[in-house]
């Protein structure tokens, strides 16, 4: 039974129908069967989604403004890989109870953050069970300029913007595995809970970048998918990967596993032609974020690693499989 | 931690990425950070997203297939309320383990449907999890022609289409408080489990309705949100309300309450004005469902119910309210 009444629509109402945000190409919002949206000519559609459920995406006491947050930033930072630019989103939340003070919170930190990119919810659904949160996004492009997984080529840059690893930092952090002076624990949670998604990158690299991922498995694991696609390889050097301060401090602790392979940090990966290295130095003050240079594109398949001594990098683990029993967070 | 690897990339490139459907406006489909789609000139995007959670929009042990073609069938008619075209759709999907006996049913049932209204899966997410499934939907309109819940004006007569109350008996039959004979046992199974969303019929009411809704959760609900979206009121007739022979059969024990208020039906419910009745009565053979004249809009607000004596008749409830602890199917 797909069902609905007065209550289920209060919390629609009371709390999801107040955005303080009206795009003037919505023409139609959330109260309807589905709502009905402008399209410019010149433009692509650029849709993605990601699913959140409490106990396997984030542990089950984070903050509801954090959750709200995070939700949203996960499908922004997959329109940024695309340089797209965000537009809508709906939303299908299904939680154990319609807690006032959740509910709040929640749409705190996603009202918030949709605020800040200018994208409006039109649409949604929320029943009662486990807390799991859907996003689908909408995004906008100019038509043919979409960046994808597939255009890189033997002899491009392999960059990176921010810092890798600070979530799985801030994940240890919360677990009690490592100790953090205060300023850092609270950078780190912050690179946890509100990651800030390269929209601005994103949109900035159109023309520029001949491939482009977002970081949410670990780099190994998201530019091998750009690899794949692309049908080449890659060589990066461990020395030349950016990390914080924090993760600086801990390295003894950490060595490069967290950067390579946890992911959760949503910074871009892409890939720029040599050709165009000159345009992309001229905008790199314009993409809100820092570089770095990581590696080179190869012909030879498969994706190199080398230690500051030159030797061959193997990472500890292949990725995270949400089927196999032993691995949750 | 959104994290996938590849196991769970196997899940989706055997079962999700193989729809037997490849529609020329998918620029990019499933597989890199966001699908990238055409929208055609002129045409409005129509968007909307529901929610099924097993055991409270189905029971646990509903068949794969018959939870794949509902949780596509409930977007379907959603669009089919707006007078949308179907065009593409993403998933999200939790479910418990990768069962691939199960997850062969339901990608049966979802892409059988999907093959029917020519809609494609574009892209989605899977996590481990109690079994969700939340499908976003997008169709297109032509500019300025949705059809919507706020038309409706008094002296505009109201039709469904098809038969009312057939899901709420097929409920009841599984749940063993109802017995019908072998076939319309059958029949009503299947408008349970596979109902059929009346596109044709809305995007041929494109022009004529003055407003539209599916009946998601019982004509008097669902009619109700027509009246207060259009700031009018309503009288039916109980009479007047087109029921199954199944239904009919059955009538004794069922009452009128099933066809007004259980919902899950997904028929449409619409409004056309005088003027306009020669037309639908043109097209009305082209809508692929009957239809059933079942009452009038009036400038009183509110909705009166009369029954075969023309007397007023109260709906024993108001509708679902998944925020109640005392409500679960």
């Amino acid at each position: 039974m797909v069902k609905n009444n007065l209550n289920e629509f209060e919390v629609i109402r009371t709390y999801f129908a107040r955005q303080p945000l009206a795009r003037p190409d919505v023409v139609l919002g959330i109260g309807d069967d589905a709502a009905v949206l402008e399209v410019p000519a010149g433009r692509q559609l650029v849709v993605s989604t990601d699913l959140l459920i409490a106990g396997v995406h984030f542990p089950e006491n984070t903050a509801p403004a954090a959750i709200g947050h995070k939700a949203l930033a996960v499908n922004l930072s997959d329109l940024a890989a695309m340089g797209a630019t965000p537009a809508w989103f709906t939303l299908n939340l299904s939680l154990p109870q319609a807690d006032p003070a959740w509910l709040d919170g929640f749409c705190r930190g996603l009202f918030a953050l949709a605020g800040t990119y200018n994208v409006q919810l039109v649409g949604g659904d929320t029943a009662r069970g486990p807390l799991t949160i859907g996003i689908q996004i909408c995004g906008l492009v100019p038509s043919g300029q979409a960046l994808t997984r597939a255009g890189a080529r033997p002899g491009d840059r392999i960059y990176v913007t921010g810092t890798l690893g600070d979530a799985a930092l801030g994940l240890l952090c919360v677990q009690g595995k490592i100790e953090l002076p205060a300023a850092q624990r609270a950078q780190v949670f912050e690179r946890l809970n509100f990651p800030l998604p390269r929209v601005a990158a994103g949109e900035r690299l159109r023309g520029l970048a001949s491939a482009c991922i977002d970081i949410s498995d670990g780099i190994s694991a998201d530019l091998g998918h750009v690899l794949e696609a692309s049908g080449v390889g890659a060589r990066i050097e461990l020395p030349r990967l950016p990390v914080s301060p924090a993760y600086a401090g801990a390295f003894a602790t950490l060595g490069w596993a967290p950067a390579l392979a946890h992911g959760d940090d949503y910074e871009l990966c892409f890939t720029i032609p040599a050709s165009r290295e000159p345009a992309f130095r001229r905008v790199s003050g314009e993409l809100g974020v820092a570089c770095s240079y990581v590696g080179d594109i190869e012909a030879e398949p498969g994706l190199r690693i080398v230690d500051e001594h030159g030797r061959d990098y193997r990472p500890p683990a292949a990725g995270y499989d949400h089927f196999r029993a032993d691995q949750r967070s």
